[in-house]
């Protein structure tokens, strides 16, 4: 069965508004206008979704079926302060803000949330990308399921609460690690050694848990309780006070939680 | 040009000791002897690779190319203080002995580290693993260096300085990474939530560092220097005061690392 299409207008140029919005036009929506704060960031976005643009966040058509807000999630409330969106249906794309963010500005609103991490100039499969979609209703429930069924094979209904869980958890699996990978990076540059030394290593450890609990595939020096390797490490690290210390903590951590299972 | 085959016998039964010699013995290489302490486990190996097997250090057979030595760091001493290996090189897997631990047992010695992370029951394909070879001379890094080319694309020559180095990197890029992937789904656990739903952001994470350095592509809260959510996300850790002291601390890092580059 062909999916329904539908009008939308997004406000934001950013990242997730960028991605969301090439692929939602490629899925066959109709992308009406892009609102952005910076009259040109909106342009270039809408020309290549062949919509038209605005600066001006009065000015964006309501006669549409959505209206996806995808700013940065400080400016969601500012942004949207005075407009009355009337019964359009208007969604925000945030992984922790509340949807009844949205009760004074619409009689429909809701969340449309896909759980990624988007970067300039990298392309997503967003077949893959669970999107976590919530409503005032089942009306609104079922439209963003089909819109997120159009782009995404895995979408799920979550609520506020739930949301803010991922949310969290999302930090420490996406925006701590590449933390991490940076500090191996930092590590390896000052002493000579190319980054891509690593890559394999770090692929395999995304890879390790498709099929496995990660606490159950756990390696390492704190994991065996090797407080020898420890100890020198840290002595390594002397010179870093902040990368010694984060170490310590998660070294700290690993051999607690492990120490419980032996 | 066909690979040299050489005649190898290994220490140990871990996973790496398993990993390596059934690789080695798919290359074509004559594994002739297993060691290991437990003997159920020598011989569980030896039938897969199709050696002899022993739990008694010095029945080891020495009329080989090299021995492989891969057991846990600490034990390497104590397992070879006894034994004199004569002129057979012998070498180790470990990322983090320097490779004088074998001065006094052979007058041919290094190191032989695959840079990867290996599980039970997880598969791993050796074209991909950085093999660090170092030797007490350019014969031995010779056959060192061939031996790992018949299993692997990707050889380097890294002394011993270097490939501590490489090690610790290799802790904060790997076994950290995977305690915080644990983090995530104790908390997307404990609240009922399947941690299934953060596998493609795991991997787009990994995935997204091939052809950037991880700094340039952080995201998040404290790359963005957003408070308002990392005191919500603070708020809700509440109750697992160490994954709070984890998040507290790796926020802070980013904070600073990307305040400076605005």
């Amino acid at each position: 069965m062909e999916n329904e299409k539908y009008k939308i207008s997004i406000i934001g140029t950013g990242n997730v508004a960028t991605h969301l919005a090439l692929e939602l036009a490629n899925s066959g929506h109709n992308l009406v206008n892009i609102f952005g704060r910076t009259e040109i960031k909106a342009k270039q976005l809408s020309e290549k979704v062949n919509s038209s643009f605005t600066s001006e966040i009065s000015n964006i058509p309501k006669d549409v079926d959505l209206i996806i807000v995808s700013i940065t999630d400080n400016a969601i409330e500012s942004v949207i302060r005075n407009v009355n969106f009337g019964n359009t249906l208007i969604v925000h794309t945030s992984g922790s803000v509340a949807m009844d963010i949205f009760e004074k500005s619409s009689e429909n609103f809701g969340v449309f949330y896909p759980l990624q991490t988007f970067s300039k100039n990298k392309e997503v499969d967003f077949k893959y990308i669970p999107i976590c979609v919530e409503a005032n209703n089942n009306k609104n429930i079922h439209l963003l399921f089909e819109l997120g069924k159009s782009i995404s094979n895995d979408v799920r209904k979550i609520n506020s609460e739930q949301r803010k869980i991922i949310h969290l958890a999302a930090v420490f699996a996406c925006n701590f690690t590449n933390h991490l990978y940076s500090i191996a990076d930092e590590i390896l540059e000052s002493n000579g050694i190319p980054f891509d030394i690593l890559r394999p290593l770090i692929k395999e450890t995304s890879n390790k848990i498709d099929n496995n609990k990660p606490a159950e595939v756990q390696t390492g020096p704190a994991s065996r309780g090797d407080s020898e390797i420890i100890q020198k490490h840290l002595g390594q690290l002397q010179n870093k006070p902040e990368f010694r210390e984060i170490y310590d903590l998660l070294s700290r951590n690993i051999l607690q939680k492990h120490k419980k299972n032996d």
